[in-house]
């Protein structure tokens, strides 16, 4: 497996008298982007967007109505009445999440008023699977879950005996914490991965979306070494200016952003590149990919 | 599923008619880790040590001559030489590396000299498998590799029928950076995982060792959103104070740490609390762990 360019243009070369066409060289990412057309991206629906502000810049969250109906709805709520504002990023565990919210909401004296939202939710760590459920199935072997794809965006988990599909617990994942109920988490508490994927978490909490953008403004917080990462100190959590749902911000404050379709061709040229490096760098392609390895691309619309 | 704590209990009393003791209760890592008898502890060679010094702290790598002898030799060399004091981090890309070295190193005339470290070293991207080399392999499926496991407290890929094992690309595994040939590091640019597991990088490259400690004081490294995620200005590039081989330091100076056997049976009671998590947060027990999902604990040494 030294040279499996060479090997594959042999193949090209003996399947050429029989095929219509020669079978084409393999491709890089940045070039199965480049050539992508437009209707292999989708515009991510204004209402499923939060758009969270820090000092530092902004950060783009999908939410996931298939898959967390109730949390996502609560969390519009939230946003619209600006529950967020001004709370804190309240943890950052090394190798795990980054989690934020109120900091005294365990405290009724001094917790934030949660208005209009609910204060409890079921849990929702897992969707029934149903016609038109999209999902593109990654071939590729998986040790937490029967099947692992891609759904309308977002890597999911599934049970096709159980009937049910999930958010699987990758870097950029968002969901909402909970204490021992199951039951016990209403959007208040979010939280990212930052880390190798729990994926230990799956069918464990509800996951509500995941971050489209500015990742990496919360994925080099500072790391506490106190129990769970959280800040013991309330001058190290970094404030949020504002959490807004885009389809409440004037339009052109709204997000312009695309993201690649799970279910389109170009995203399975990716996911091929992937599992198989086109780059000269690569000496010994992998032939595997993990579900969480796979980037789901992001750009700036066109128009925009 | 939703009671596997009960289900165990039931077998325990089922079988308890036939074994000598019942099946003992699942236990948390939290309860291992304090039950784990002093010889489930090795103490690392100094002279596999290195003692990177930034102004936030100090980050300890240990080495494995066992997988890359010659990366290992050459960095003794350049550490003892003083290297890598007074050079700088020049690369934080999000969901990837962190990376260190000469940023002038690619200009000769810039570049800081090498001293009696070689320049040119073989490619080690496995090592062979020899009676004596340590494996504890693990059971659950892995795409990337025919077999996982750990050997001497590193997490590796092995396939026994080429006769190899390597080094695996897990979060805080350390490689030396090489351009597209092969035998093109000589370990003066290193760098650490930040992000998910980038296994594909797995025999392409020639992995070193790991960090045992002050990982967070890396990972919480600011990104670049630069191409590969160097810092183009100088300025946001972190300057190293000095990299020692602990064997060179006077002796309290040293790091005093203990790191889990990986061969113990304290480490595969581990291994099952992480594949099945005994706290009763955990409604949904995964039964499974991938390769880089494993902690290998590390902890002061009881006498320091």
């Amino acid at each position: 497996m030294r040279h499996p360019i060479a090997a594959l243009a042999l193949l090209a070369i003996a399947t050429s008298a029989v095929a219509a066409t020669p079978a084409a060289p393999p491709r890089t990412m940045d070039e199965i982007l480049a050539a992508a057309p437009a209707e292999h991206w989708r515009t991510p629906d204004p209402d499923n967007l939060l758009v969270m502000t820090l000092e530092t810049g902004t950060i783009v969250i999908e939410l996931s109505p298939e898959h967390a109906p109730e949390h996502v709805a609560n969390l519009r709520t939230l946003a619209r009445e600006g529950y967020f504002d001004g709370l804190t990023i309240n943890r950052s565990q090394d190798n795990f999440v980054v989690q934020w919210g109120d900091a005294n909401g365990e405290d009724p004296a001094k917790a934030k008023s949660l208005g209009k939202a609910k204060a409890a939710l079921p849990a929702e760590f897992s969707t029934r699977i149903r016609d038109g459920l999209a999902f593109t199935r990654l071939p590729d072997v998986d040790g937490w879950a029967p099947q692992v794809g891609f759904s309308a965006g977002f890597p999911v988990g599934r049970d096709p005996q159980a009937g049910t599909q999930w958010l699987a617990h990758c870097y950029a994942t968002v969901g909402a914490g909970r204490g021992n109920a199951p039951d016990s988490s209403n959007g208040t508490e979010l939280y990212v991965v930052t880390g190798q994927a729990p994926r230990q978490l799956d069918l464990n909490i509800t996951s509500v979306g995941r971050v489209l953008d500015g990742m990496h403004r919360l994925s080099a917080m500072p790391r506490s070494l106190a129990p769970g990462g959280f800040y013991t100190q309330p001058a190290l959590r970094t404030p949020i200016r504002r959490i807004a749902l885009a389809s409440a911000l004037p339009e052109p404050q709204r997000p312009g952003l695309q993201v690649m379709d799970t279910g389109s061709a170009s995203f399975d040229a990716l996911l091929e590149a992937r599992r198989n490096r086109a780059d000269a760098w690569y000496l010994r392609k992998a032939g595997h990919i993990d579900l969480c390895n796979v980037p789901i691309p992001v750009r700036p619309a066109p128009d925009r």
